[in-house]
């Protein structure tokens, strides 16, 4: 993975540049680029899955009120161009409710305006450029903030794994070298043997799609199976750990991720078998006490009862479509991050990690 | 359900008759009924799933000798008649290799053969009207079984419950109106309200192509759910009872059923939700001490990576796709069969059962 040149979110240019993201909805693993040039067209993107992953929707947003600001016409003075930041994300906030990496980007870019406004010398170029430089600093960030979660987790990997992973917790998933996939890169260039499983994830096949193409473009060996088959394979000794990524974690632990992460939780603690999170530290919502908190996406009910655009059940049939759902923090082995691993999370071992390391980041982050 | 109409496998006529079956390989659930006029036919549309479910597999194959007669030429004596049933039989038999009942259906058809050429003045013409007439009497006591399995479940579906199933047990799975599927039309019959949640069934979408529009037929809630939403209902509090089918049953009461089983099976568990399998007596393998004997099918990995045709993975990429699992008997909370329930099955209470009536069976088929 010396050479990952998977680029699902890239900025391209400067105050007036563009957004350009993979388009991860094809079921043809052939990726078309998409070039998003306002806040509309990115919400759009957000909401249909063309960009997706916790941390690339989070990165994505952030660009969110650069591009608005391309739109507004005449001179803008600064009340105007903040005004238009701040409905920019208030917007956007709008497009998934589930992954917290979005509001938490939001809240950077709004809290780095309100900060600009407040020396009187502002000019509204400077604003436009400071934002601009603020999303530039959380894409940067994300790329770094993968390379260390894959650092902080490799040694996991052992000779002889068989790896369960679900969704897409990748490259595509980033603006870097992804979260749970980013362990297995790590691990294979630390010249770790191992395999991976990947569930297809249905409804919307980000497993079959998404990481089987990016590990199979890294070279790790990947076999796909429907997300039924997960069981079994544990219980013929096929997986020896369990590693996804996550859309929100509580204060507690508690998870949210792609639907089917805390069925997979519960297989793996019946097969004794560990269960991991990969997830940067921006996933966290310590707001929130526990996963019964955590907003649960309901999704179209299409996307259950088509696959590939093709019916594949009668109409007018009932369909219950929860996009992400709660595992238990308690049944997590650990949670990798950029700040390191809390094994056995619990509220007091994540606040620990969590404030440790806080002024260490700060550093890093100016 | 007092008018199921669903008439998955048909013989229309005498021994010059021919074999009506609904396609199931379709995904858009208008269906389609083949005639089949051949044993080649019948290998085929068992090999590809257009008649499937273990009882219904095991009524279509038991007239497959008599189709195989019907293109004798000639003038065939009783040992030409005789060798064809016989390699009809060991032809269909290398059809699907983990449903029992395929194998059980062909051993009655073998052994009333057997049976009928021990009487010297036997004819080929008597021969022949013999084996149609015990492919015809399996295929009424599959009828009846069906109902019997629905008379003695019922009372374990009551007023409020959500009830998961996998796959399709139902009238489409048997030549009556199904196994598992049978016991909620019966407990609808009586009254009872309940709502049914259907797992779609990657990777050939039994569940959503064929569960959830038998139910509608019927008149009963069904929700469609991807496969790896079903640990997140349980965890809401949405599933009251698990029932499925089964393909074998060993003496210990492990069950293969259709992939995914195993994996409910842990999270009913995991959950205190009772699990059901109903399945008829002719499901059992006694000569199996366990679960770890049965014959797994792996089927196409184009099942896997496509979906309704179209490709859903990389080209190349690896794929595992074991038709069944084996769900351990410990974590059954009660076989159903026609001949009543075993509850907490093992060795000693599925023997029991299947000995205490196996008299009464033996009168019932005469």
């Amino acid at each position: 993975m010396a050479d990952m040149t998977i680029e699902a979110v890239k900025w391209i240019g400067g105050t007036d540049g563009v957004l350009e993201i993979i388009d991860q909805r094809r079921y043809n693993p052939a990726f078309i680029k998409l070039k998003i040039r306002s806040v509309e067209q990115l919400h759009e993107a957000i909401r249909t899955l063309a960009v997706r992953g916790a941390p690339a929707i989070g990165v994505a947003a952030a660009y969110g009120p650069v591009l608005a600001l391309q739109w507004l016409t005449g001179r803008p003075g600064v009340p105007e161009v903040l005004n238009e930041i701040i409905k920019a994300c208030d917007y956007l906030a709008s497009s998934r409710p589930t992954a917290v990496n979005l509001f938490w980007a939001l809240d950077r870019i709004r809290a780095k305006a309100s900060e600009v406004v407040e020396d009187p010398q502002t000019t509204a170029r400077g604003l436009q450029a400071a934002i601009l430089a603020e999303a530039n600093a959380i894409c940067r960030e994300d790329v770094e903030m993968c390379r260390r979660i894959g650092e902080n987790g490799a040694h996991l990997i052992r000779d002889g794994f068989g790896i369960l992973t679900h969704c897409n917790a990748g490259a595509l998933a980033t603006a870097g070298q992804g979260t749970a996939l980013s362990i297995l890169y790590e691990a294979q260039k630390r010249g770790r043997q191992f395999e991976v499983y990947a569930d297809e994830t249905r409804p919307l096949l980000q497993g079959s799609r998404l990481t089987a193409w990016e590990l199979q473009q890294a070279g790790i060996k990947v076999t796909v199976i429907c997300d039924d088959m997960a069981g079994f394979l544990m219980k013929q000794g096929k997986i020896q750990a369990v590693i996804t990524g996550a859309d929100r974690i509580a204060a507690n632990g508690d998870t949210a991720n792609k639907i089917g992460t805390y069925s997979l939780s519960i297989l793996a603690k019946q097969h004794h078998i560990p269960f991991y999170i990969a997830a940067p530290s921006s996933t966290f919502d310590l707001s929130l006490e526990s996963g019964a908190e955590i907003p649960i996406e309901q999704r179209d009910p299409g996307e259950v009862i088509r696959c590939t655009d093709v019916p594949t059940a009668p109409e007018g049939v009932g369909v219950y479509n929860p996009a992400f759902d709660v595992t238990n923090g308690k049944d997590i082995t650990a949670i990798i991050t950029e700040k390191g691993v809390i094994e056995r999370p619990n509220t007091e071992r994540i606040h620990v990690l969590l404030a440790e390391t806080a002024g260490a980041v700060d550093d890093a982050s100016t």
